[in-house]
């Protein structure tokens, strides 16, 4: 018999690339072996998975927010409830039977766009406010307040994680092999991955790393003459905002002439705002979803949103949970969206549960509220230093820069790469940011992604770092001796 | 702006078909709303979902496996272990335990192939053989006994179900738009949705009712030829065993041939083996791996069989969990395979403890294991039982024939419908068995998949009936009285 090779297969496949799990990724892991296994040679105790914004991973240092955690466990085992009395606090002993109610069996398939329950919580989430003792009434937490603007819960379904609903979208979008999708360049690799996959064209629009990252309307408009010139069809706008990898948020006047863009151009919007609540300097750079701005210029832009449970404070990256909110889409599409994820049946239930513990946190005066408070306010406040920590530090070293990033989990230095950096990287066959990151690695057991997974500038190099760390102090002075070092080796 | 519609859709899209969750289904559930709402003018009083294996659900009677939920909560919240000491048995305090080390925190990814560990443990479940105190020794117990031969957790992936895996496959073994997949006849249509969405070709080959639903190795190469004449291109050979909706069981003869066929072919050969635990004549029709046989034969076959935590007696649909082993497949494609599931980072940690708990039940002699033996044996006995009685009171129906299934979870009656009822069905625009399953549905509350679903013989019509109902009295009692109100009013 003649074997299965790769050129059996759908070619498709072949030209899928994701940097985050790529070539860095799958090398720490096996230097993560070597130590495991006792290997006394590697100049580094421990390796540190920087390339991947997974805060609960082992060796990093973000704790599971307990009331989310207790929720789940009550509803994997209701019976605990009565067998372990005055565990659990009465607000969640609470939720978990109003959700045991609602689902039963979480072992039991759910409807296919999720449980309409979570559904409803996730509209009034989006909605921003809240029946409180049949009175309505404006939430006053900032974590839950958010467009003041109508949800309809039929019109959202929820995911394992935002990934599965970007792919789904984006798989529907591409009619054909001309058709265009606009992605920001630097982008999270599962635009181009999935793009590769279903057998789309990326349509670029560069991001101004000069101003801060920010988006312009101009730069997406010369995409789109280009787009047009190599005959590719333009079907839908991505916006990832806070940004990945760049930690960049919109302003409002921005987003709107960003809608008024995909009206002109019949675009749909996805936007990816999965980051919505990793904001370190909230007063200066809030998030605006991009529901509110459509609903308040009454567009009819159609636009889907993602969130998702894996990052924020809540980091539950394994629980796969997350959701999309379809904004000016048909009942025919909805209907065919529906189609499409009933194949796979339906999402997770741990997934459904957490994404409900997302949405609806505990309240002021609850019996969860102090903790569930007191973890966030943690989190938030550790992130925002070490960013600003690590952005500070970085851009004192000489030859790179960095973009002190507002939001989202990551910094996206530029690194000046001499020419001998350059030629040694060629000789082994790498991009020279690749080849960096590779010595990085080695040298120190972080692992970062090469700017070139996300896309840069021609001859322009970084790299993505999230700001996940344990221990800064030592992890950056790690980054700085080995820049140091470097430099010594290839020049500045 | 120009609005979206689905003609700008991929049209692949548009094709996918998915009967188990469709036009039944979503009238269903809006009877079920219609009831929840006080609804006082249909003929019963619940809905009862036959349409979909879904052990668990809501108004059905089987319960979660208590090993199961307690590793999970405890897995969830490991606080657990002392803040309610001597509620969990010590085997799941250590289970716990031991999977919390491996793992660090559910809520961070895992790796994308599933956590290394839990890999391990699968690949001794497939090989059938533990090691106990230090010695090598053959398992027992019959559930965990499986191939005895050997098993690579490198080759091993964790999925969201199995339908993720089996979606992911069909994806890349797709190369151009005339490869084509052999699919048995009646099948199951997560199949024939995948080949709709990525644009293969199906290569029907029939099953035979007359012989209980068997597969021929004749049937296969006619199939084989016509897709040959028709410029399909044969990639894969599906293989559901025990059947899906058949719930036929493969003999190991048959299996061998099939292999063989797949080497004269180069077929990649898909076992959807799902339902591998569901066995209501272990003696007469036991199941067989494929991995099992491949192994046995020496066979260069590249084989991906399917598990999942969903059916068997665990029936935890709702967790998402499942794996798929692959052999025979080069590391080149085996890279390949693991780029792809990275692209969605990894599958859901519920879902993986889920089939960890699965090919690790507790053993004779530990503490959880005489009410895991209890209720495993239950789940059976109920299964074989309703199966069994279904069967023989619908065989008993005029113009009703229904193979007794040594397996799976559901029974695939052939209908008879008269002129009358054709014709009334096809004034509706629908199928005749469709028109069936809508009346069976509004006149009792009982919703089954048509047979058009799955695809049948031209000219004959079945439907596919879970065994999960509650109370199979009543239950039955409804289907025989709607047949003859259905022959009444149409003529037999």
């Amino acid at each position: 018999m003649r074997l299965l090779t790769p050129e059996h297969l759908n070619p498709n496949i072949l030209n899928v690339q994701y940097a985050v799990r790529g070539e860095l990724a799958i090398k720490a892991e096996s230097l993560r072996d070597k130590l495991k296994t006792g290997n006394k040679t590697l100049p580094f105790p421990k390796v540190i998975s920087s390339n991947i914004g997974n805060p609960q991973q082992k060796g990093l240092d973000q704790k599971p927010i307990t009331f989310t955690r207790q929720v789940a466990a009550l509803t994997e085992w209701p019976a605990l409830a009565e067998l372990a009395p005055g565990v659990f606090p009465p607000d969640v002993v609470a939720r978990a039977k109003e959700l045991s109610d609602e689902i039963g069996s979480i072992g039991a398939y759910s409807h296919s766009q999720g449980v309409p329950f979570i559904r409803q919580n996730v509209a009034r989430f989006i909605e921003g406010v809240f029946i409180l003792c049949g009175i309505l009434v404006v939430e006053l937490t900032s974590f839950v307040e958010r467009d003041g603007y109508p949800s309809d819960p039929d019109h959202i379904f929820l995911t394992a994680g935002a990934s599965a609903g970007v792919s789904l979208l984006l798989s529907m979008l591409i009619q054909h092999s001309n058709s265009g999708v606009l992605i920001p360049i630097p982008q999270y690799p599962l635009y181009t991955a999935a793009l590769a996959q279903f057998n789309g064209a990326p349509i670029p629009y560069y991001l101004d790393e000069q101003q801060g990252w920010s988006t312009s309307v101009e730069a997406v408009e010369t995409a789109l003459k280009d787009a047009v010139a190599r005959n590719v069809e333009p079907k839908a706008l991505v916006i990832i905002n806070p940004g990945n990898p760049t930690g960049a948020l919109l302003d409002e006047a921005t987003q709107e002439q960003l809608v008024k863009l995909c009206e002109v151009h019949s675009l749909v919007l996805l936007a990816d705002e999965v980051y919505q609540d990793n904001l370190h300097k909230r007063t200066t750079h809030p998030f605006t979803s991009f529901k509110k701005v459509v609903s308040k210029l009454q567009s009819e832009v159609p636009l889907v949103s993602f969130h998702s449970t894996s990052k924020g404070v809540t980091g539950e990256c394994g629980r796969r949970g997350g959701y999309f909110e379809c904004t000016n889409l048909s009942e025919d599409i909805l209907g065919l969206i529906y189609k499409m994820v009933s194949v796979g049946l339906c999402p997770p239930l741990s997934g459904q549960i957490g994404v409900d513990s997302m949405v609806r946190p505990p309240r002021k005066g609850e019996p969860s509220y102090e903790l569930w408070k007191a973890e966030t306010d943690g989190i938030h406040a550790v992130l925002a230093s070490r960013t600003k920590v690590m952005a500070e530090r970085l851009n004192k070293l000489p030859g790179v820069t960095c973009v002190n990033s507002p939001g989202a989990l990551y910094l996206y230095p530029q690194i000046t790469l001499s020419a001998k950096a350059q030629a040694a990287a060629r000789a082994q066959g790498k991009e020279p940011d690749t080849f960096y990151a590779l010595r990085l690695l080695d040298r120190t057991g972080i692992c970062v992604v090469p700017g070139s997974g996300f896309g840069q500038v021609e001859g322009t190099w970084h790299y993505r770092v999230t700001c996940l760390c344990p221990g800064v102090e030592d992890y950056v002075t790690a980054l700085e001796t080995f820049h140091a070092e470097f430099q010594a080796e290839f020049g500045s």
